[in-house]
Formats: C-alpha cells, sequence, structure tokens
C-alpha cells in the first residue's frame, strides 16, 4: 500500500494513526500541499483523486480517497485490531463521534477553507482565528458532552483505541496549533493524553513525520 | 423508531430515503430549524443531541446522530435491501462518494454556516450565493469525475440505489434552491433523475413532508 500525506493534513493523520494500530505495512507518498500553488492541485495527483485533497490511499484493490472511508476500508480487510466496537448500537456511537469532528469541525476548517475566506472575504488574521474557534467550540462543546457516557472508557469508547480516536487526535492537534484554549474540555484533552502515550499515535504525529518542516 | 426531521434539511433526507429504501415503519417528529431562534436549540432536543442538529434517530437500542453513522447502523441492523455493496473495495468507493458531499460540501453550505457568514462577516445575499456555488462547484466538479467509471451504473455504484445516492439526491435538491447551474454536471443530473423516478426517493423529498412549508 502507498499513502499520500501531508504532514500537517488532519485527514492524512488519522489514517497514519490507523495504519500503525493495524500494523500495516506501507510506502508513503509526500504531498505538499502549498509548494508550487499545492502539488496536490498537479495532473498526477489529480488523476489519483480528482478532489486534490490528502490523503489517498493505493492498494492492490484501487486507489481510495476520504480518510473515513479509507478507515473502514481498512477495518474490512484488516480487522485485527478492530477500530470498531462489535455491536451496531456500539459502531453507531463511534461513528457518530469521528463523524462530529469529520463533518462539522474540520471541514470548516481546513486550508481551502481559510484561503476563500482570507482570499474572497478579505479576512485578516484575527476573523480567520474567530472562525477556527468557532467551529471548534460548537464541535468540542457537544463532543465533551457525549464523552459524558458510561460508555467512554480509557479511550472514546471503552479501553481500546476506536475509530473515533483516530480522529479527536488530530482534531486536538490542529485546535492547538491555531492556539484554541481547550480548558473547557478536560475529557477530550484527557483522551487525547491517553492516546498520545501509546506508539501507534505519537509515531503517527506531523512533526515526526519525513517531510515535517 | 422515531426519526427527528426538519424538511429541508439534506441530513434529515439523507435517512428518510434510507429508511423508504429499506421499508422500515417509523414515527417522525418535526423539529423546526428556524422557528423561535430554532426548536434544535431547545432544551428538550439538545437533551437528545448535544450537536443541536437534526437528524437524529430514536431506536430500542438508544438515541443514535450523525446521518452516515445512522444510515450504517441501519444498514448493519436491517440488511435488506443493502445500500453498501458486498465487496469492501466497492464499500470504499460508495462511502468515499457519499463523504465526498457529507464533508467536504454539505458542512460548508449548511443552514448555521450561512448565519455565521451573515451575522460574523457581513456577507450579503450575493457573498453567500458565491460562497455556496463555490463549494457545490468544488464537489460536484470532482464528484462528475468520479462518476466517469465502469462502476456507474444506472446510479452511482451499480444498478441499486446506495448510501452514495442517499447523499446525492438531498445535495443536488439544496444545490438547486440555491439556483446553482448544474449544467457541467450531466451525469450527477442524470442519476438524480435515475433516483426521483422511485417512489422511496420522491416521497422522501422535502415537499413531500408533512411539515413542508
Amino acid at each position: 500500500m502507498k499513502l499520500f500525506s501531508y504532514f500537517r493534513s488532519s485527514a492524512s493523520y488519522r489514517v497514519r494513526i490507523a495504519l500503525n494500530l493495524k500494523k500495516i505495512p506501507h510506502e508513503t507518498d509526500f504531498v505538499h500541499l502549498l509548494k508550487n500553488g499545492g502539488q496536490q492541485r498537479g495532473e498526477a495527483y489529480a488523476a489519483l483523486n480528482p478532489q486534490k485533497l490528502v490523503p489517498a490511499l493505493a492498494t492492490e484493490e484501487g486507489v481510495f480517497t476520504q480518510s473515513l472511508a479509507i478507515i473502514e476500508y481498512l477495518e474490512e480487510t484488516r480487522p485485527e485490531p478492530p477500530l470498531l466496537p462489535a455491536a451496531a448500537a456500539e459502531r453507531a456511537r463511534v461513528r457518530a463521534i469521528a463523524q462530529l469532528m469529520a463533518c462539522d469541525i474540520h471541514p470548516l476548517n481546513n486550508l481551502r477553507v481559510l484561503q476563500y475566506l482570507q482570499n474572497h472575504l478579505q479576512a485578516d488574521e484575527a476573523v480567520k482565528n474567530a472562525w477556527y474557534a468557532h467551529w471548534i467550540n460548537e464541535g468540542f462543546g457537544a463532543l465533551e458532552q457525549l464523552l459524558q457516557s458510561p460508555q467512554t472508557g480509557r479511550f472514546c469508547h471503552g479501553n481500546t483505541p476506536t475509530l473515533a480516536d483516530c480522529f479527536l487526535v488530530p482534531q486536538v492537534y490542529n485546535a492547538q496549533r491555531f492556539k484554541v484554549d481547550l480548558g473547557a474540555y478536560p475529557e477530550i484533552s484527557r483522551i487525547n493524553a491517553e492516546c498520545m502515550r501509546l506508539p501507534e499515535f505519537a509515531a503517527a504525529a506531523p512533526e515526526n513525520q519525513p517531510d515535517a518542516e
């Protein structure tokens, strides 16, 4: 397998964690999202992923896109260790936590959106930072409540890492990079710290990638 | 089961289609997203879904949120007719198509974001419409290319409706409501028309809901 990744991309970071947890041997191809107007917009990469976003995962069965779909594919083809619980209702909870970030926080705060705000809406740094923090606080406020549940354990769901944790850690990293105060989210912060004690999470962190700057 | 829905909510529309395709008997509770500052922000609904977003699905196993997680739960507990293919690689394609809309188009264009643009960035109608159309065109441009595939059939994937179609139809409805020109997306338009010939899709349409205005 070959992962197309950028060190700071949250969506790439999620897949890196899943690949590490499942100990799947793979190569990595580095796609620089800023250099030369963004290598993801070049012909070679756009042929792999018409969305011109990272990550993409090239496998013997084809090239897959969308971090959530990629991790579900890994779960179905390399089931150990499982990143989803066995019971449907528990799977629904884990997926909903992941999607709270995948659908309702991250898409609003990623690079292309911040660039649009700057280029088309003349947003300065203060306006962009307020926008960024607003969607983090909307999402993390709800997530903190969802985590007040007997189903939460050492990790977002139970005592082993799941899909939900693969999404939580990159989102926390991203929020910290934009200097959002996470003081109101003790449970999110606790779980993030638990995850970062595991080598599979630490090795996936942006600063530990070969393309880190 | 009880679905918490708003007639114009794209995410509710997706779940309505899935419930209809699987012929799952259910009640509906109507949550008006605009009346009294939004009924989804009221105490009763926020206790069900801390995200204060529709839809939510109350079942005998608990309350589930996030349209994609809800439909995956329905797929796992009521497998007929299947909304995902059997092979992992095909499931990854169907999920990626759904997530292109769930993660990269809809979150940027929903009510709370347009309200933020207006209230905090002083965006007028023209600026909001340009924003809206930009993310539709970014996403639909890529989707139109992804659909140029031998795996596309009468529907997004093969000749029976899948999860991908549950997401495509509400996104097209939404784009049309905002008067985005879909002339550049013949395959998306063709599949949308195919779906709308099926009574399960037509019955889920916003204008056919009891709370339609």
